[in-house]
């Protein structure tokens, strides 16, 4: 098993980066504008890409916890093989007046190239969210920065 | 062990992105700025940073192998203890008119914190990377982007 790490700081609230977290809103400010469902432990967030006005799938994630202000954990149940059974966590703590995201995307089978690219792109759509919950403004899908020719 | 994973795609031929992680000049033009020594088999590169003019550490690199256009690998002979003794490899091949640069961070001790933050750091590193061998100009530290308290 294999895992994606990363760390931001965020000059905000708990709050306001757990509502970028849990919220419809908030996860089409900074992931992908296409973003539909309710966050609510056992319901299923449904999050969609595109690249030049054309569908290129995306992930479907179960919400397995929701603890306010300090911790949110998804599974993905539906997406890329790969993809599909991993979990995501977000731990979130204050320090030196920033809002801390512990991210994890947990348990991948095998650090396939897939991996490495959804590493580099994870980092890509964390900076995203920093700059939502800074400035309001995120560079959710299909505004994402590209970084490869795996987009 | 834990490692650190990432892909980006330059657009460009595999010989230009060599040449960044391989020169004094190329490094010094996405990691950081304070770079020394020369690029050769059993030699040493030495990394520093700073912050507000203040030097804060860095990391000393002996090259593994450099195969051109292929693959480079350092092993950290210097710098903070969770780096040293791990490697950091760097495979190139050619995709769809890109330099696909796959990276690895191997063998971390533990996932610690200080991991999460160095996985995101390298990729604001090889963005810089990339932008170095795209557009001539990469934003090595001092000049790199802060993604926390931790910078």
């Amino acid at each position: 098993m294999a895992d994606i790490l990363h760390r931001v700081g965020i000059k905000s609230s708990l709050d306001e980066v757990y509502k970028a977290l849990t919220t419809r809103e908030g996860l089409a400010g900074w992931w992908t504008e296409d973003t539909k469902g309710e966050s609510k432990v056992g319901g299923v967030t449904q999050f969609r890409f595109s690249e030049g006005g054309k569908d290129i799938g995306g992930f479907d994630m179960k919400v397995l916890e929701l603890r306010p202000d300090k911790r949110v954990l998804w599974e993905v149940v539906d997406g890329p093989k790969e993809w599909i059974g991993t979990k995501i966590s977000w731990e979130l703590k204050q320090e030196d007046g920033f809002s801390i995201v512990m991210f994890k995307h947990q348990d991948w089978k095998e650090p396939v190239e897939f991996m490495h690219h959804c590493s580099t792109k994870w980092a890509i759509f964390l900076m995203s969210l920093k700059s939502l919950v800074e400035t309001g403004k995120g560079a959710p899908s299909p505004h994402d920065t590209k970084i490869s020719n795996w987009h």
